[in-house]
């Protein structure tokens, strides 16, 4: 089974869009240990989500130990959910490959998220994985992806030389390198319209969506421009808005129940399209 | 003493512009723990180099156990020597800080390397470590690079709107960004006219430059290129070429002599400058 299958098997089975970020933060988590906190989340939301995504900077932050729970994390994630590392790597060739095999073959990821800006060759070793998922950045949820993602650039994907964003430049070349089928792109929920293009030239790719809730992202619009033609394919991320539904002891009880509310109001919305 | 001081300082003291890449292969190897193998490579090197960059991903991709290798390399490196953490990251501001804490305080890097993709708010909670260096992906030296860096963009940096390729567009939005005066840029040494054109417009910044040897860079036209007024701020990255001189024990001995040609070849063209 590859990642996409993978995706929408666990989508359909529990009837799902959400994706959890698994953002542990020290300063806001009601244990102390990173893997029985994450343990506690997944036991109580693995029956409402398409796919968990931890961000490697939360585990590198807390050093080696940070690193083990890490990898335990993935191994205690059911094997029917995919796992996505949102890592956000980019790196030469032959460094790539290496990137590959620690995120693929030493941590287990099912899917990774990678930077665009190194150019194919850095994308490359991550697709020769047929089986895995590759998720490009293309046009991020924070303020300053506006710097160079929404520049004015001539263009030289698809039917040739045109003036576009660097973002739709990024989903076009994706889109291109897509032969395994394994390519998704990430598209912040702060950028509706920026989503609605993207997916009117990318219909068939998986689409991640960081930034409702914290970041402000509108879910409406997400849910009605982010999903392909049967609203799947869709991957909204809620991270901190789960996790620390609860300061208190109950912290994995409220996180179900926020879980469960967010998967419901994506559906309702997805059902309204 | 901030991180451009510490780079001069050990630039000036060991007469030298070579940077090592600390990128164990386990391939390639003459020995099986990576601590012993970069203890004897420093040990028979520090007193020839600008300072030391290990790739993170040839860590992770060893693991738990690479991760705890790498930790211990820098560790060992001895004070006065500079070790910049090559993790090309790159991600959203709460993120980004996560990373920072992780790559300055867990590991204890002097600089890192960061990717611009997602602009302004992704790299200043690095530059917030005054005392700490960045290094911005620029012009990467490989084949790929030409995808998104070389395109034609409609910049906004400077003097107003102007057309000019993406990695000109991020040398002149850094050199806006730069008021701690602690970033340089990465610049592959197999594009020496790029490397002119950047250091015309960045006289001053640091600029990190990998590629020669196995990649087939010019290293006359790196040294005569790269550097500032005073054949300065340039660090110029060896890897494989000093690290894998022999395959035998004499390894050490090996890399030694390749890391004192290099160094000397370098001072020769600096001197020819």
């Amino acid at each position: 089974m590859n990642f996409l299958e993978k995706l929408l098997a666990a989508s359909r089975g529990n009837d799902s869009l959400l994706c959890i970020g698994l953002d542990p933060d020290p300063a806001r988590m009601p244990v102390d240990d990173v893997l029985t906190f994450n343990s506690a989340i997944i036991d109580s939301t693995h029956d409402l989500v398409c796919a968990y995504k931890p961000n490697l900077a939360f585990y590198e932050a807390l050093g080696i130990e940070g690193m083990e729970a890490l990898s335990k994390t993935v191994e205690y994630i059911p094997d029917g959910i995919p796992v996505i590392g949102d890592a956000k790597r980019g790196d030469i060739g032959n460094t790539a490959r290496a990137y590959a095999r620690a995120l693929y073959e030493a941590y287990g990821f099912d899917a990774v998220t990678l930077s665009p800006y190194l150019g194919h060759d850095s994308i490359t070793p991550f697709l020769e994985y047929r089986d895995k998922g590759v998720f490009v950045l293309c046009r991020t949820s924070n303020p300053g992806s506006a710097d160079f993602q929404a520049l004015k650039v001539r263009g030289v994907a698809g039917d040739g030389e045109e003036e576009r964003p660097l973002y739709i430049e990024v989903a076009l070349r994706c889109r291109e390198w897509n032969r395994s089928k394994n390519i998704g792109l990430v598209v912040g929920a702060t950028y509706p319209r920026e989503l609605a293009e993207i997916r009117g030239l990318c219909p068939e790719v998986p689409i991640l969506v960081p930034g409702i809730g914290a970041q402000g992202g509108d879910l409406e619009a997400v849910v009605r421009y982010g999903g392909d033609a049967r609203g799947e394919r869709l991957l909204v991320v809620s991270a901190r808005q789960v996790l620390y539904a609860s300061p208190g002891r109950d912290y994995a009880d409220a996180a179900r129940r926020e879980a469960l509310r967010l998967r419901d109001q994506i559906n309702r919305y997805r059902a309204a399209r």
